[in-house]
């Protein structure tokens, strides 16, 4: 009984116990000592790569034909269920390109061409459905929503947003977090989203529109968790000494925080604040090395292994 | 024998154990939410407030008649040697005019006026000799340089410097940073100082200079220390749910920092990271109120709790 217990258990790991929808994309991304053009990125990409590391997970996402297929491939062999890549064909996969300046902390949008992500209706393979972990990347917070309804009852929902939806779409915005558990946003955007200075504030602000968590991340400063409990957990980031291209940290964040919690299968207080230090050394890898390079390099035990580093790193 | 021992120790931490050389002046701080016109500022009069916390301090500085006497009286209430406060009859007091915006995280310059800080030839009274810690603040690196002679042999000094002396007298920052053990710094001046976006190169190049550490500071982004032995130690900041005026932050840590040393009697990395953390301890004290009202209010048994909270907050 017990061995039938875990077989059936480890079926239902291997058909999908975390979901990421976003995007899968082509990123031409420009820092002062070098350009990559058309490199594998995107929010689902960096974020399922990340999580893929702690529990087995599944990709929604809508791509064109002219993504090359070896980077789909590049996520199966990471374990990644990728059923959930819907190809257009003729269709252009979704292009961002974007320059950062000198200090690699303030990033240029040249173009973005939202391709086959536009009007993206999105539906989800069947195997997905009893999904516990699901993350909602920085998609239309109307996708978002209509996403939500394909899932049978996910023990916890996390969505990001960025500025394009809070300018345009807000009411959606805090719709789609009230559908949710938690939230990760950038402070700027956090701060745009409330029209509040004070991080807290906003965090108090996020919740009271439904969800349970806010982090708010705060790029090479690290992030906070504020729970609707009125705990508090501030981070110092990852201490590296350089720093190659920052695209993907925050997603490389969520995918970590979200594939602990789904790994441990809990969420309380002390749960998500490892959650957390995970989610840090998820990002700090991830901008070790242009685009997804770094994440696709990494073991279970790099990570562990800077997992301890950063436990030595902070302590006094 | 053992009495008499005692006896003259605390006699000589009376005279002066931790020196601290700085402005004392007047401030005009402007929020988005409430002005205050010529309250008690400076970066000796925060970090001998902070410092006084942890040990016998004393102060150099200099002023105009028109400082209010009540302002050093509330220093001398707190224990501080103030006979190294050199009072110019006739002399205006240094002025600085600024004002913060929105989120409180950048400052504008509204209006400096020097008063009797121009030219100021620092000494010492004699009883500051033997003072075993030194803190230099953001003064005229040919100042820091002269008054360092007149000390005997500190077993640690430390100094900070700013844009306008690293615009105006690089080469003497330099030599300054030579002669210290250690450099406390805000990230933005580090980035200017060392021609350099990376912290951790800005700390190798300043540690290149001669110093033994640096300390860069983040704002309530927290510090990270980096020791010549290439030691890190990054930290979060305290903690607030709510920032009143951030004027004083810097100079507030730099005293808990060296004031914790000068305590503890070790400069060991263990030493250095509670320094560190009563640092961000102290510059959270700061920023709760206008001005030093909060230093002024705080106890030691204030500092001693908010460290343990401290603890709590990032323990994870």
């Amino acid at each position: 009984m017990v061995l039938a217990s875990i077989y059936l258990e480890s079926i239902n790991d291997f058909l999908s116990l975390l979901t990421v929808f976003g995007t899968v994309a082509l990123d031409t991304t420009r820092t002062p000592f070098r350009t990559e053009a058309r490199i594998l990125g995107g929010a689902a990409t960096f974020a399922s790569l990340s999580s893929s590391i702690f529990t087995q997970t599944s990709i929604v996402a809508v791509v064109g034909s002219d993504l090359p297929a070896e980077h789909v491939r590049a996520l199966q062999a990471k374990g990644i269920n990728t059923k959930g890549i819907v190809t257009i064909e003729g269709g252009k996969t979704f292009h961002y390109d974007s320059s950062f300046d000198y200090d690699l902390s303030n990033r240029t949008t040249n173009k973005t061409e939202l391709g086959v992500v536009a009007g993206f209706n999105p539906v989800i393979p069947d195997e997905y459905a009893k999904s516990e972990y699901v993350y909602l990347a920085n998609n239309d917070p109307k996708q978002n929503i209509k996403i939500l309804q394909h899932f049978d009852s996910p023990k916890m929902v996390m969505c990001d947003t960025i500025e394009f939806w809070i300018n345009g779409s807000r009411e959606d915005v805090e719709k789609m977090i009230g559908m949710t558990d938690g939230v990760v946003i950038n402070d700027n955007e956090a701060r745009l989203l409330c029209k509040e200075a004070n991080l807290s504030k906003c965090a108090k602000k996020i919740m009271s529109w439904g969800s349970k968590f806010a982090i708010i991340k705060k790029g090479e400063h690290g992030a906070v968790l504020f729970t609707n409990e009125g705990a508090v957990f501030p981070s110092a980031a990852f201490f590296l000494d350089e720093i190659v291209d920052p695209t993907g940290a925050g997603d490389s964040f969520a995918g970590g925080f979200l594939g602990h919690i789904a790994r441990k299968g809990r969420s309380d207080f002390a749960a998500m604040k490892e959650a957390v230090i995970y989610g840090n050394v998820m990002g700090s890898f991830a901008v070790e090395d242009f685009g997804v390079k770094r994440l696709l390099a990494i073991t279970k035990d790099d990570v562990e292994e800077r997992y301890r580093k950063y436990c030595n790193l902070v302590q006094f």
